[in-house]
């Protein structure tokens, strides 16, 4: 029952190889992350409105296949970290029809105020953490399912 | 002795043509304009501090040749049309090398307070206001000066 | 029962301005343009096949309200000119909530082959041809309706 | 002597956070790899003629300073790692004026031929095999006078 975020890969995301360009993945995982917190009633807007920001404190990402205009991707978001300060979300990332895995990535994020100080958001924003803490143990049970399937 | 913006064209700057996506010459005329606004001591950054934003209201552009990766662009921003309120901004847009005329376009602009309300120049900034008649005047005389040559 | 393209803002769209750069509502009428080729059966990635290639000769802009991550936009393009040759697509363009007028702009479009040749629709791809005549005769039945009110 | 890549941060590449959208720093890097080839007289556009492309295999980025609309920023990479069929380079990344580091880096690659077939560079381009042989070695030398410093 989980979230995939699907999406057609555009024209103007290619580059002169005929392929996307790889800095386009990164904007991909943005678009999987924002409508994954939307769904899971966190909206990116609604947390800008009360004063979190989340900025990107880092990316890694392993490209497998390219893909092109015409392609599909399919992106499903884990939490795979989460500590009420800080936390890391790793992707499936993978092309629609051949089913075959485009990247391996993670990307690293923290809470912040709009004058980029800290959040707790166990204090400061604990529905908020609840759905969070929510998310990660699903990823643990998934994790834990996987390895023993 | 008229400003030159120059500047390489990026990898990721083209599709899967081989060539500059079309939306990005229009990235390119912002950069010259920021640039040519900035040789003119008014930088942009310097205008949002005090309160006065820029908003492109339109955008006019044929393309004429291409460009891609490895190629440098010339661009040179002209103050085509100034009311005080609103102005337009056309371009001379070539290829370094053969010369050749990658575009004709222009940008028409307002300038408004942070709540995005009309600013008048004259009124609310009249050193820029000053510098944006002299830099049409210039227009006019280069013009009539080419319409005569 | 026209076709309707429609898409949420992505946050990496907006500026520091706090709204979509202008730039990227021409890769918007792009997506909405291939999006309505394919509803059309002349999907870009088939012609490209077929070694014709669509480059856009003009881009005209006319932007009216701005829209910001979390607005949706719908996009529907028309096919104003088509002569065999070239065409230009003109487009609706509003905001989903709101449903007001985002832009009006529109698009000017040649064929060509791999190598930048002109193509004659007519003569080289009939199927593709009369797809595209029908598509301007629809435009012209529904600005006739407009008109009559 | 080293080489250093030095560049302004465009308007459209803020975000409504009102800095660089962390995906531009991706793009920054190429930037001024290409550059940096180029200066090392291995540039992107010859080796792409003699059929010689280098995919992006993989990108790891650690954000540490926001940069905006006005900053500088000076890029300097290096060869990290070289084995005449992948190479790892990382960059040194510094805004201009406050020498704050902005991000740790590194970019992973592999050269392939135009069908994406592996190329060892050793037997098909000795010329750049020698090049980047010697960029490592400036590398490691470079490093060591750090450990000892």
């Amino acid at each position: 029952m989980s979230f995939k975020y699907e999406r057609k890969i555009n024209y103007y995301e290619t580059d002169k190889m005929g392929v996307v360009h790889h800095s386009n993945y990164i904007r991909y995982l943005e678009e999987a992350r924002t409508a994954w917190l939307d769904v899971n009633k966190m909206p990116f807007e609604e947390m800008e409105e009360k004063g979190i920001t989340i900025p990107v404190l880092g990316v890694k990402c392993n490209y497998k296949t390219h893909v092109t205009f015409g392609d599909t991707v399919i992106i499903i978001p884990h939490l795979k970290e989460y500590t009420g300060v800080r936390f890391t979300v790793c992707y499936d990332f993978i092309e629609k029809e051949s089913k075959r895995v485009v990247l391996t990535g993670e990307t690293k994020h923290c809470f912040t105020s709009k004058e980029l100080r800290p959040v707790n958001m166990k204090k400061q924003a604990p529905m908020y953490h609840e759905k969070f803490e929510k998310l990660h143990e699903e990823y643990l049970k998934e994790k834990e399912k996987a390895s023993n399937g």
